[in-house]
């Protein structure tokens, strides 16, 4: 048995536990507060973080052929200086594919050990601190989203994509004895054994704001059913991975195992490396988190592997009425704000009947809602050290034109303007508040789309069934990652759940007194891979089955004596 | 709780039990023996079988818009002049689609009920002998071989894929309970409730040789996990697949459900629906037997739907010595015997060393080991009866347009030719026995395909080293089903296992005194998906995983009192 697969064992059991009952659980650490990790740790953190700028990524890959990296800081707008291997693909697949044979032919616990050694290493503070730092300077966030977002709530969804492919493989017996008669004949009896082998090599492609979040559950689905993994990093966000990647790689080959079952095919936008990567002959799985017309596009032409993404969509709240109207208009407030509303689960579609809702605080008109979400919004950014906190910076510096044209655009009338905020620590951090407009509904090839970062529409409804109406065709057009519906009726919130259930989308009711954003590891099915914004959730079971395939030997049983 | 369900709980469970140990185990009759069945019980089958011919087919379909059919008896040559409705393949859509709402809402116990009556309504002996005479004067089978192989054993292979079913969706639990903290805030607490959505109409595509064999696993892994399913049966193999459809409907209306969840599409070569089905915007899942060709057309052409392919190859025996050399020669001729080779699991390529093996019987010379494969088929079939039992008739007259070609093709010697025998029952039996061809190793423009029906290879190699290297060659490229070696060589075996897994092939060693064309429900996992013979296992978890998808809403908790 794995020496490494009973370190971890008992982290593994629960998180199986946690999956099948769905409640709250961390293995990791949340909080980078020095109460828990003293002052030593952080300082070393950013020690290490620093130590890593304007030089070359100490990382040796295969089929290494120079140098490529071109990351800019959203906080200083400052590049990093910090370059990655740049990659000979045939030769990266080669060393994959060399590096399958050995790997897929250990047991499963294993590789299950191996993949948790992984975690645990990934989860140390040393590794969550220079991964915050790393992240904050090329995803954007704020160093604390950062810290928990990119480190233990990353991680979480890691294990539990570990957790699901390790009681795949385990359905699957390592041996059977099989036994009958055919007509008049002797009785038949068989032994037989059943491998699991892995599809073949596994091209993970990460996006630029949460390479984590989605990178974990692929790269260890993947790689704990046996297959080798390419991680394709943002050119934005290539240094997070870059860390990860070296840490897997280090576990890897101290446990006697080729490094080569994970490697990194660094690019930049100008020379992308992608297509390559996806059409290559031994792809033969592919996750991908990015846009949604990319990922449609990786859907539609690349039969050669399986093929799991997770996009975006137009995340909306339907508001029908509310107990709690100041709650909720904090909570929908947080997510426009949080992250720069840059995550898959940021709101962007507020529906909201024209002649206003009936709330706690009594009627509150079209205009009322608006402004108490505008409110909301500026409370929670007024203080420049809690906006930094909340917001983080821009990821792209495209979205900076996205938002000059929206607030322009035709039939839309600026119900909070964005700009940026004074950040406390970076004079040059790339900053928005959001951009709130009001538009009919009838103007939905405005809204009806996905506009990445801090933008959202308030959209003016004939009522609250229009409103749903409306939000669930989007969800069916466009897609949908998270839904909201604020309702005292139950008969609305049961029509609401239908529809939007109908429309593939899953949904959030009533929720107030916590960040809306949040997709909880081992409880929440993130994606529902019913509507445009991706085909694979995180995670299930057909997250982790199709992975690996199996062989069986059958041969005649030697017969017992006695 | 369903009171199907509960009625039929313990045979689920007993098939849950087998998949899980892998144990030989049927839940339905095997033989067709009037020491079980009585006299009247099959003579009511046959009267039922001779009151279908020459008249439409009873069976309601919506969307109908005149009738079709165009079956012949391969044991008479006539045609059945049976009709189906054809139908409007529009309207079919939409038929399943208004279907599919109120099902998928039934709770899970519910639909493995009705899907548990119908195997057990398919199962009883009046369906299991209509049902046997339907495939034989269709699928050409004799009368054992269709109620057994078309009978228990495909209903045992449904039962098998709707045990996998009901596990998969039982992993998702219906309600959980959440809390935790962020910061400082009040405890969140949460409650979630987790439903499964199917993914859409489901078509299933059945082949002319065993529409029972590969349908019954694919309609119940989709209707179980809520989806609406549409037949499109072979155009030769229609009626067996009519009698199940109808079956399927009569057991959902009678427990209240839409019998346009199962729902059939019959066509005529000349007038084919299958690209419109595959093509039409509701196909979210498909499931194909049939040619190689069309099911790798299938796979690269429907990005739309989940495609499940079980196709066909080139299966090989590789002999490199025998310690039973007769039982061994037995059981390949019984291979090349059975159903005319018409079966995805009939051998087809025979590699031999040219300088001969050693054996229990002496070295015995390559064209030893030809002479007693050529008498042990004789041995099977100089007896009509017995030769009728086990060969049946030819499913395609093509076949014998194979025969001649390759009877005469560059670079073969005949080593047994084929000839009708003569059927004891029927004269105009369409029947062929066994053609042996010898070719060299080099020669495989001519072996590295798929022959469908009973021609076989002799396949001179260098040595036994050679011949595993050419059939695994052949399975990477062209595929396979099953893979046998003969070796009394351990060394040898374990080479050939490796390399078959390595190829993606299962391997049976040294099978003797069994038919080692028998593919056992519950223990052999049949098609690896990892070579050109099909994607999909019959079956694993990877086979109904992915088949209905996740929705969830999550609330905060009523707090408790007290």
């Amino acid at each position: 048995m794995s020496k490494l697969f009973e370190r971890h064992r008992a982290i593994l059991e629960k998180a199986i536990d946690a999956c099948q009952q769905r409640y709250s659980w961390t293995a990791y650490p949340e909080s980078p507060s020095s109460k828990i990790h003293g002052k030593e740790i952080p300082a070393e953190g950013k020690a290490a973080f620093d130590n890593l700028l304007g030089k070359p990524f100490p990382l040796d890959m295969p089929g290494t052929n120079g140098q490529v990296g071109e990351e800019v800081s959203p906080f200083t707008e400052m590049p990093l200086g910090i370059t990655y291997p740049k990659v000979d693909v045939d030769k990266l697949f080669e060393a994959a594919k060399a590096a399958q044979r050995e790997w897929s032919a250990q047991d499963i616990e294993e590789r299950v050990g191996v993949c948790l050694e992984m975690l645990d290493r990934l989860g140390q503070p040393d590794s969550l601190f220079v991964n915050a730092h790393a992240t904050v300077h090329t995803a954007g966030q704020s160093f604390i989203m950062a810290f928990a977002g990119c480190g233990a709530n990353a991680l979480d969804r890691g294990l539990e994509a570990l957790a699901y492919a390790y009681r795949a493989m385990k359905d699957v017996p390592a041996t059977a004895t099989w036994q009958r008669r055919f007509g008049a004949a002797a009785e038949t009896r068989l032994e037989k054994r059943y491998r699991l082998v892995p599809r073949g090599t596994s091209v993970v492609i990460t996006c630029a704001t949460f390479p984590q979040w989605n990178g974990y559950p692929a790269i260890l689905a993947s790689l704990a059913t046996g297959n080798p993994v390419i991680v394709k990093p943002h050119p934005k966000t290539t240094l997070p991975v870059a860390l990860f990647v070296r840490t897997m790689r280090e576990v890897l080959a101290a446990n006697g195992h080729d490094p080569n079952l994970v490697t990194m095919a660094a690019d930049i936008r100008n020379e992308p490396v992608t297509i390559d990567l996806l059409h290559h002959p031994d792809t033969a799985i592919i996750d991908f988190t990015g846009g949604p017309q990319f990922g449609q596009w990786i859907e539609n032409n690349c039969p050669n592997a399986l093929v799991y993404t997770e996009t975006a969509g137009c995340n909306s709240v339907v508001i029908e009425s509310s107990d709690d109207f100041l709650g909720m208009c904090n909570a929908i407030a947080h997510s426009l704000c949080q992250a720069s509303a840059q995550m898959c689960t940021s709101v962007q579609n507020i529906f909201v009947p024209r002649d206003g809702i009936e709330t706690n605080a009594g009627h509150k008109s079209f205009d009322d809602v608006c402004a108490e979400l505008v409110a909301a919004v500026d409370r929670l950014i007024s203080d420049p050290k809690q906006a930094a906190y909340l917001c983080g910076t821009l990821v792209d510096e495209g979205i900076f034109r996205t938002i000059d044209s929206l607030r322009s655009a035709a039939g839309v009338s600026v119900v909070r303007d964005s700009s940026p905020y004074a950040h406390p620590e970076f004079d040059q951090a790339r900053t928005a508040t959001p951009l709130m407009l009001r538009v009919e509904a009838a103007n939905k090839a405005l809204y009806g789309k996905e506009h990445f970062g801090p933008i959202s529409f308030v959209i003016s409804c004939d009522d609250a069934d229009h409103a749903l109406q409306r939000a669930t065709e989007d969800v069916r057009e466009h897609g949908a990652i998270t839904s909201h519906v604020y309702s005292t009726d139950e008969r609305f919130l049961d029509r609401a759940e239908q529809d939007y259930h109908g429309a593939g989308a899953s949904l959030a009711c009533n929720l107030t007194g916590m960040p809306i954003n949040f997709a909880a590891a081992y409880s929440d099915f993130h994606v529902t891979g019913l509507n445009p914004a991706g085909n694979a959730c995180l995670s299930d079971l057909a997250f982790v089955t199709s992975r690996f395939r199996i062989v069986q030997t059958k041969f005649p049983a030697v017969a017992k004596s006695g």
